[in-house]
């Protein structure tokens, strides 16, 4: 059984989820929002959002953690504004030593929704019906528990790989 | 007497310097540089940054710090991974409940080298001879001294203006 913690970075608000896999079943454990909004001034806000995911990582124990990639598309400001909260979430996982994964938005609709081309709606639609519950989150919170459900497929197959490499498959 | 350290943050190399300053007089107190490129993986680096940053914060003690405002002009990619540094530093000063200054590069060359158009050569040589140092280190070193000069110009500054204000000046 392996635990995985997904988070969305975000200025304003990051989405985390934790799911729970064995083989390629995978359940809910817990999922939220860290919302910035009320939060006065830069490095407070950076501050508490590297607070209150270490408080995720200590309460929830993950054994990996899977980060959205970054389309590099954006313009100059929007992407400091974005690595400034990567930078604060990064940080706190360099610091507890966590295995982190990276994967793209197309592989993480690809493991979630079957196809790397899915539709917002339509990854929310395969996260409830993956993790069987009902969602009334924000958007932020669906995103985070398809990263999650992303990055167990994504150390699953490793270890398969793995096992097979070494004859224990 | 107020004890102000600069930042200039950098995916690959952070420096911090920190200066006391009583008046308009500055002194030297210690400066370093945060290497990451030996450093394996981002996370990994970005952790290594928070934990030595908070290090500075520990042993120096500064009633203030400063770090450099970002030009928004760069391309994406590189705001990106400049914003990611950020992020980490930002985060710990926030954490650690510091009162924290963002000052442009025009302010920080103007209250060093005396006009805001200064080159990288003359704001180092002010800084030598404002603080009576000879510095062999690299050039962030010296960039992170420059930016606590001129933040503890700014908190003396401030301070005057609510002396005079309140009828202590």
């Amino acid at each position: 059984m392996k635990r995985i913690l997904g988070i969305d970075p975000g200025s304003q608000r990051t989405g985390w989820g934790v799911v729970e896999s064995t083989g390629s079943r995978c359940t809910y454990v817990a999922s939220g929002v860290v919302d910035l909004r009320k939060v006065d001034g830069l490095a407070n806000k950076l501050g508490h959002l590297s607070s209150e995911i270490e408080l995720v990582l200590r309460e929830y124990k993950p054994s990996a953690v899977t980060v959205e990639s970054v389309f590099h598309g954006k313009n100059a400001k929007s992407a400091l504004v974005l690595g400034q909260a990567r930078g604060a979430v990064l940080a706190i996982l360099g610091r507890a030593s966590m295995d982190y994964i990276e994967l793209s938005p197309a592989e993480i609709k690809l493991n979630v929704a079957g196809h790397g081309r899915a539709g917002k709606e339509q990854v929310a639609q395969m996260v409830e019906r993956l993790l069987k519950i009902k969602l009334k989150g924000p958007a932020d919170e669906f995103d985070a528990l398809a990263i999650a459900i992303a990055g167990s497929a994504v150390v699953a197959t490793s270890t398969r790989e793995w096992m097979t490499k070494h004859g224990l498959g």
